[in-house]
Parts: structure tokens; C-alpha cells; sequence
């Protein structure tokens, strides 16, 4: 790397808190669901300032925002980096944002020293990351990517029936530019980690391999209402022991699969629901994820064992039924290397993304990696959601250091 | 015993079904709520198959019916049996009424034989086991026993803010004599046992010794909501898995405590309920049961100790509010010996109640035992409840030939 560049950390984070005013709530969190009125507030006022970057600002048919600054081979795709500004209904002001403004910081870095990139440098703002609003999540990254089909998310409609392509109108965010029609030479996102890894082991920077495999599934438990006084423990069919054992069985099994595997079993109901009546019946909605495939088919299998046991010696039947699997996402080694080097100032350590986002998707159409910051206590999607101003810093300067270092290193060929 | 006296099946089956068309339920059961139309209907019935059989019809100001057939010893004491002719909403049709029909076809038996007896003998049919209209459950032998306060009782209201005085005063029941007035030298109340136990043992009647102490109680676990993907499982604080351990806790306890304990946690709330949300919450309503104060006690203190591992191992919070304990009840023993030798000739084994019956409260006024028979797979309070007419006929004689064997045995002081 030619240059020696440093973040301005006091403007990043001055950033941050004048943009968190943008749907602000009395917590300290925000609340600015994709394409409300604080959308369109925090689009304008990233337009304004990319333009006062002297960046050009191009937005697609789904509102994803471009914003481009020229480099010195004009044949070269441009590398990109970004995130979302939106956030969840009670969210914090870090989730997504970061990697939004600490993209604009790296840039206005850049003009400061008057450094010139050979590919032009492209930040990016997803449109509805979160879901919130209009489900899914990821969703305008995934139609970018060609994985998410743009019609039915155009007429998609929140609670109040408002339909996503009529709120993009709305807000003056429906480009003329088709979806997926720009290329990338590489795509790099900055992320708070939303998990508790990093402060644990106080590491400043998490360099992402990839994402997790993920499993869901569904289960029912049908055993035996009965008397709680006159039903001796011998001749119960108990439902809720049933579940509990099943609950233990989801965590042994990802425990026997890690440190990287985890299981959660996040929601139960257990009927009829009488403090004197033997539980009959349960349900349940648990997951799986590993970022290996295969420990993720072994997972299930051993999950299927243990509750066939539980079954045949608890007397109930348990019904598990599989939802969807997705399968690990494995980052470029060519982003990753680019970003573990520009991560050795600094305590750091490889690790699996445990939670989806908008790299997932791009993943697909060029090399892809993701930047980690942690955040207090691994809370995320919550108004508690907190980074300090030296781990901004930090990811930001990693963020620049990692696309200078891939602006050397990816191959010409990368056109 | 010097009579030997043949109860007739087939007439008491006949009454047993005549008196199922009063609130008949398309499934087989039967619905009929304290003091409604129906619950009159029977009450009109009994009233006039008692005045048949020569009995004095009496009624007191909670509508407990008291049905009497006169002694040889105008002085003594009577020796009362019956039970209750009220259900639940989905009720069946042997909860309750075997106990009443079974005493009507005990005096008709007696009265085709021309045996008199030295006592007295009285059918009750109480007022208000279920406790589903108006709670609580046996309402009216506990105001009988002076252990409920009627004042309270009497204002309060069903789902349609109809009083229980009005309703009863409604269908002619409130009736002229003072609650608890009269006195009784022994009580026998036949039901089916509403536990599976007879059925699995093969066995007709239960000498029932007592009934269980119980200990009511409701916890709190109080854990970290955290997201399932981004959480490693040595860092969760997760309300489900450890409810999950203290629902196999308090059956551990309940089977440490064994074979008469029982334990049931038989409602569970887990929040905030989300898939991909490790649950930071939990809340449940258990109880324990055992025939034994003293193992009542040690079960609550193991659980507590096992609680208290299980909160420091998974690091969450676990509070246990106790909300209810009630002492275990001793039937009289001559009452005991005189059900045990009418029972002679048939398979049987002493045992504790699990439910709770008006006999336990009118064990506090007089000696007081009570008979079990055997209920298709302990199945009761549904449609599906049933009895086998064999059954219901050796209740019947097991609780004729235990009244004939108190009025030779009780002492002559009993009066």
C-alpha cells in the first residue's frame, strides 16, 4: 500500500450522531424503517454530502444508492463498499449505518490527501436491509444479486397496506437505473458484529471468512393431557418434560459441533397451559447454523437420534419438519487477505458472521468480504445497541486500508 | 355385618343414564354448571327419586341437598354418603354423580330388602364441586366445614356477572337451613378415581386413605434476549434451556419423592418467542403433590437447591414464589377399615386421592373416608370420561356394605 492514510475519527463519528437524529427515539435508538420519512431524510442528506464529495450519485429501480468517485483507469469496474441506513423499529444507531458513513469518511480521507485510486470507488446504500417494513431482509441487495425476484417485493405492502413501490415513489427514491445492471470488481462491508464475540475476547477487528449455514426447523409434541395429582410420574405422557428435553437435545447437539455451531430453540408453546393439568401437547420453532455444510447435515441427524429417544422412552410423539436450509457462504480469499492485512495494527481475529447481511447476497456477483466492529455486549437491534468511538475509528480505517490494498492487489483482469 | 345385600347394577346404570340427558353433550358427556338450568333439572330429580324412596328432602342456604332415611335410634347421628351432580363444561358422566346415584340405589336396595339401620342414613349432594362457574371448587362442603366464608361466595360472579345468590335463588335451591347446621357420625363419598392407576393395576376399588398435601408455586427466569446466529452457546443466558432443566428438575424431585410424589409444571410462557431470538425470558406455574407433609417440605428445599444450580450454572436469574400450600388429609381410620372390609371381595389396594373432593373438607367435621373406581384410561373434566357398569356396581355395593358396617361399628358415643 503506497499510501498512509488516517480517519478522521472525530468527523466519522460527528456523522453518526447528526444522522441519528433522523428518526430519533428518546432511548438513544432510531427508528427509521426503509422508506419512511427518515429514510428519505438520511438518503438526501447522503446524497448532499456525496455530491459535496464530488462523488456521482446514481440510484436503481429499487432505490439502492450509487455514489461513485471516478478512478485513474476508466476501464476499471470500481470497488465498492457500503451497508443500509435503515433500521429496525427500535433500532440502534450503529447496526448498517457504520458501514454507510464509514465509507463516506474513507472517501472524504482519500480527497484530504488528494490520493487518487486506479478504480473508481463505489459506496453503496442498500435499500431495506432490515425487513422490517416490507419482508424479506437483504431484500434490495438480493434483487441486485438476481436472487430476490423484484415484483412481488414492488407489491409487497407494510401493515398499513402501503405497497413498497408506491413508498419508493413516494420518498423520490425509484431510479431510472435497472436493478443489477452496474459490476463490481469487489464489494467490502463494515459491520458492527451484532454478537458479543469480539468484546469478549476484547479483539477491535473481526476479519469475516463467510456466513453461517442455517437450519431451520419446526416441531410438535403430542403426548397426554392429564390430572397433575392423580397421574403418578410413571404413567405421564408429559409434553412439556418432552420439550424440555428436546430444547437440551437442540443445545448438546450444536455444543458437539463447536465452537462454531449453535442451536436455538426460540419459541415454544406448551398446552393447554393449566398449572393442574399434565401438558398434552407442545410446538416448537428452533434453528441450526455452522458455517461447515456438512457439520450442518450431521447436526440434524444427531438432533433426529436424540429426539427419536426422547419419543420412544417418554411415550409422545414428536414431529420435526424441516423449513428451509441455507447453505455456508464462503468470502473471496483475495478480500479477505486484503482485509486481514489491513487489520494487523490492530487485536483481530478471523471469524464466521453469524448474522445475514447485504454481503451475502453481492457475494454472488464479485469477491466479497466484511469488516467487524464490536459492540457492548453483542446487542443489536435494540436502542442499547453501542459502539465506541475508537472501534468506529478502527473499522473505518480498515475499511480505506483494505480497499487501498485491493485496489493494489486484485488482478487487472478484474474488469 | 348381618344383612348381605345385593346392589342392582342395572337400576343404577339406568338412573346414571337417564340423568346424563339432563345437559347431554353431543360427545357422551355432559354440561352442567352449578345452579343452571340443568344442574335444577337434576336437582328436581333426585329430589323426587329421594321422596320416592321415602326419604326427607332437605335444603340448606347454599342449595346442599340432604336427603334422609330414618334410623332405628332417633338419637343417633345419620351416617351421610354422596358426592356432587354438577360438572365441568365438557364433562363426563360419572364425575360426581356415581357418588349421589350410587347412595340413591344404596337406600333402594335397602329399602327392597326391609332393612333398617340403626343410624340414619343421608344422600348429599353438594352444591358447586366443579368450581367452573363460580369458583372455588367445592365451594359448598367447604362452607359446610365453616372453612369458606359464604358471605363472598354468595355476591360473587360467573362470566356474565350473574351472582351465585341469584342463580340460586333462580332455580329454588337457596333453601331455609342455616350452613353446617347438621351433623353427621361418618361420611363416605364413592367416585372414580380420575387417575389412571386402578385401570393400570387391574384393580375395582381404592380404599382411599387420604389426600395428597400440595404445594402451588410460580417462577420467574430472567435471562439475556441475544441473537441466535451471532451468539456462541458459552456465552448465552438463554430462559429456555433452563426452564427446560427446571421442568426436569421438578420431576426429578417428584420421582426422588416416590412413588407417591408427583410434580408438574403444566404452564410455560418463553420470551420474547422468536425463532432466531435466544429467549432472555420465562415464566411457569408448578406444583408439587405428596400424601406426606414432611416430604413436601424436603421436596420444595430440593428444588430450590437444584434451582439454585442451575440459575448460577446458565447465569440467569431464577425467582420461585411459593403461592399456596396445602397440608395432606388423614381419612378417619374406622372409616378406612369399614371401606377396606366392604371391599374384601374384590381386587383392591389402599390409596391416596389425587384430586381433591368435597370429602375432604367434610373430613374436618365428622370421620370421613371415601371409595375409588376405575376410569377408562384415568381420563376425566372431558366427554370421553367413562366407567364400566361392573365397576360402578361394586362401588355402589362396596359403599352400601361400608355404611351398614359403620352403623355396627362407629361407637354410640358418635352422636
Amino acid at each position: 500500500m503506497a499510501t498512509n492514510l488516517t480517519i478522521d475519527g472525530a468527523r466519522l463519528w460527528d456523522t453518526l450522531m447528526e444522522t441519528a437524529a433522523f428518526g430519533a427515539l428518546p432511548g438513544g435508538g432510531i427508528r427509521r424503517l426503509a422508506l419512511s420519512d427518515e429514510d428519505r431524510v438520511v438518503r438526501d442528506w447522503l446524497g448532499h454530502a456525496c455530491r459535496d464529495a464530488g462523488l456521482t450519485v446514481a440510484v436503481d429501480a429499487v432505490g439502492n444508492m450509487f455514489a461513485t468517485r471516478p478512478g485513474t483507469d476508466p476501464d476499471a469496474l470500481p470497488i465498492a463498499f457500503g451497508s443500509h441506513l435503515d433500521t429496525q423499529p427500535n433500532g440502534g444507531k450503529f447496526d448498517g449505518i457504520l458501514g454507510v458513513l464509514a465509507g463516506l469518511e474513507a472517501i472524504r480521507t482519500l480527497n484530504d490527501a488528494g490520493v487518487a485510486t486506479r478504480r473508481p470507488l463505489t459506496l453503496v446504500n442498500w435499500t431495506n436491509e432490515e425487513g422490517a417494513r416490507f419482508a424479506p431482509a437483504a431484500m434490495c441487495s438480493g434483487v441486485f444479486a438476481g436472487e430476490i425476484d423484484p415484483a412481488p417485493m414492488l407489491a409487497g405492502t407494510d401493515r398499513d397496506g402501503r405497497t413498497f413501490a408506491g413508498e419508493l415513489a413516494r420518498i423520490l427514491y425509484r431510479g431510472d437505473e435497472p436493478v443489477g445492471a452496474r459490476r463490481f470488481a469487489a464489494f467490502v462491508e463494515l459491520h458492527i458484529e451484532q454478537g458479543p464475540v469480539l468484546e469478549a475476547e476484547r479483539q477491535i477487528i473481526g476479519i469475516v471468512t463467510g456466513g453461517q449455514g442455517l437450519l431451520w426447523f419446526d416441531g410438535t409434541i403430542t403426548g397426554r393431557d392429564s390430572h397433575a395429582g392423580t397421574t403418578p410420574m410413571t404413567l405421564r405422557r408429559d409434553a412439556m418434560t418432552a420439550i424440555a428435553e428436546v430444547a437440551l437435545a437442540v443445545e448438546a447437539t450444536a455444543v458437539a459441533h463447536g465452537p462454531a455451531g449453535v442451536g436455538t430453540l426460540g419459541e415454544a408453546a406448551v398446552l393447554p397451559g393449566a398449572r393442574n393439568t399434565i401438558p398434552g401437547a407442545a410446538t416448537f420453532k428452533a434453528e441450526f447454523r455452522h458455517p461447515d455444510a456438512g457439520a450442518l447435515t450431521a447436526m440434524e441427524a444427531m438432533l433426529a437420534e436424540r429426539v427419536a429417544e426422547i419419543a420412544a422412552r417418554r411415550q409422545v410423539r414428536i414431529e420435526i419438519e424441516r423449513l428451509w436450509r441455507k447453505d455456508p457462504i464462503a468470502f473471496d480469499p483475495l478480500v479477505i487477505a486484503a482485509v486481514e492485512a489491513a487489520a494487523s495494527p490492530y487485536p483481530s481475529r478471523r471469524m464466521i458472521s453469524g448474522a445475514g447481511h447485504d454481503a451475502f447476497y453481492v457475494a454472488s456477483t464479485c469477491p466479497t468480504g466484511m469488516i467487524f466492529v464490536p459492540c457492548a455486549g453483542g446487542i443489536s437491534h435494540n436502542e442499547e445497541e453501542s459502539a465506541t468511538p475508537a472501534d468506529c475509528t478502527a473499522g473505518a480505517q480498515v475499511l480505506l486500508d483494505a480497499v487501498l490494498h485491493l485496489d493494489e492487489t486484485l488482478p487487472a483482469t478484474a474488469t
